[in-house]
């Protein structure tokens, strides 16, 4: 049996201004950086351990798990950054304002660009340099992988080759392994180890800063899963994150 | 041409108490820290970048490294950790107090196993569970390639392969290389590219917390080397680690 942890980065302060924020490089909150202090802590006190970690290229994620390396004296544990890991990149509302956005568009067709599974926003045009798709970090990347906007189905697409040829083969050959990483991104992943359908999972919502322990059998598929906290906290994170798309 | 930059880790804890450190995973001093963060301003002043770093198993390397990603907004390149990296091992003087271990060996004696070549101090015992070297991080190196004590000469042969087989093709692929270590495993790669002899490197003191910039040709031969900061507090730092060995 396995032991494989998930854990969606803290607030960032584009959560906080309620704005798309996808590939854009945003840090944590103050919040987001208390978020993941408690679950360094919580992760430690619950005795679970790690032998190396799968992250994002993006700093909300990467200082998520910093934090808890810190908290978990893991600063020695190996480190693979990822842009597959990274959150669904938004197209072009990336960096427009939530409320604005529902204003303009309407809250149905934000809430279809947010919450349906194939239907992407608007889409970079491949010659706007502001996309954060364009930075350094992505010049390794062949320009046909490197996305003008997704889809939760896209995110899928791009995460789950990684999953099948990097992580899953570690976590089978006995390593502990953590992922911090980002709401869709992780759903990609838990869409496919819980086999949820495609209409159900943009219902998903997991929360930030809660650790989310999946105990797997021998081949990777789940006996159960939990959140790494007291209830009342995992309901009411889960809530926020789900009123985020509404207007204001 | 390439560049490459070392940087040794700003002051520790146990740098402060004139401890013998070598594989004890001591943090930053909050000097330390600061040190590390000028390194990271003076490296983005000075338009230096990095495609990737490579650092030890130990916090004070790894610390240093992640201040100056911070500092130079680089959170998001690849991170190597190697053991091959980390302080010489100082086997049984480990925890020792710089100045007690004067007074119960003699002045002579502790400098000769600082600063020889080839002369390694009292080792551990395998089976003292003390020894930092097994700690987990360790897991999967050989048994055999665990050092119990090092001198400088045993530092260079753990260092120096991992140099031409890692290193130097990721230098000669055009990638920036940036590198957080310690006074002896920095040693041991100065000494391999200035080509200093045995007898002359133990003289060498690398001053911490200041980027040591080399420019090298095709083949990897210095071009020229150079620390950034000003002349007199280069002059200062190195003076201060000269005198680390001394009694009080």
């Amino acid at each position: 049996m396995y032991t494989l942890v998930l854990i969606r980065h803290g607030e960032s302060l584009w959560n906080r201004e309620n704005r798309f924020t996808g590939w854009r490089d945003v840090d944590l909150s103050p919040q987001g950086i208390e978020e993941a202090r408690s679950a360094g802590k919580a992760l430690r006190e619950q005795g679970l351990d790690f032998d190396m970690a799968y992250t994002s290229v993006l700093k909300r994620a990467i200082r998520t798990l910093w934090l808890i390396q810190e908290e978990m004296d893991l600063m020695w544990m190996p480190v693979i950054r990822t842009w597959r890991l990274n959150e669904r990149h938004y197209g072009a509302l990336t960096g427009l304002n939530k409320t604005e956005t529902v204003e303009k568009y309407g809250e149905e067709q934000v809430h279809i660009w947010r919450r349906s599974y194939d239907i992407p926003p608007p889409a970079y045009n491949p010659d706007d340099q502001d996309n954060p798709a364009f930075h350094r970090r992505y010049q390794e990347i062949q320009r046909s992988d490197l996305p003008m906007t997704e889809c939760l189905k896209d995110t899928v697409a791009r995460f789950i080759p990684y999953w099948n040829d990097e992580i899953a083969p570690a976590v089978r050959s006995g390593k502990q392994v953590l992922i911090t990483a980002h709401g869709n991104s992780l759903r990609a992943l838990v869409k496919h180890l819980d086999q949820i359908s495609d209409a159900d999972i943009p219902d998903l919502n997991i929360p930030t800063g809660i650790p989310l322990v999946y105990e797997l059998d021998a081949n990777l598929k789940p006996i159960k899963h939990y959140y790494l906290g007291d209830e009342e906290k995992v309901k009411a994170a889960m809530e926020a994150v789900k009123n985020q798309g509404k207007a204001k």
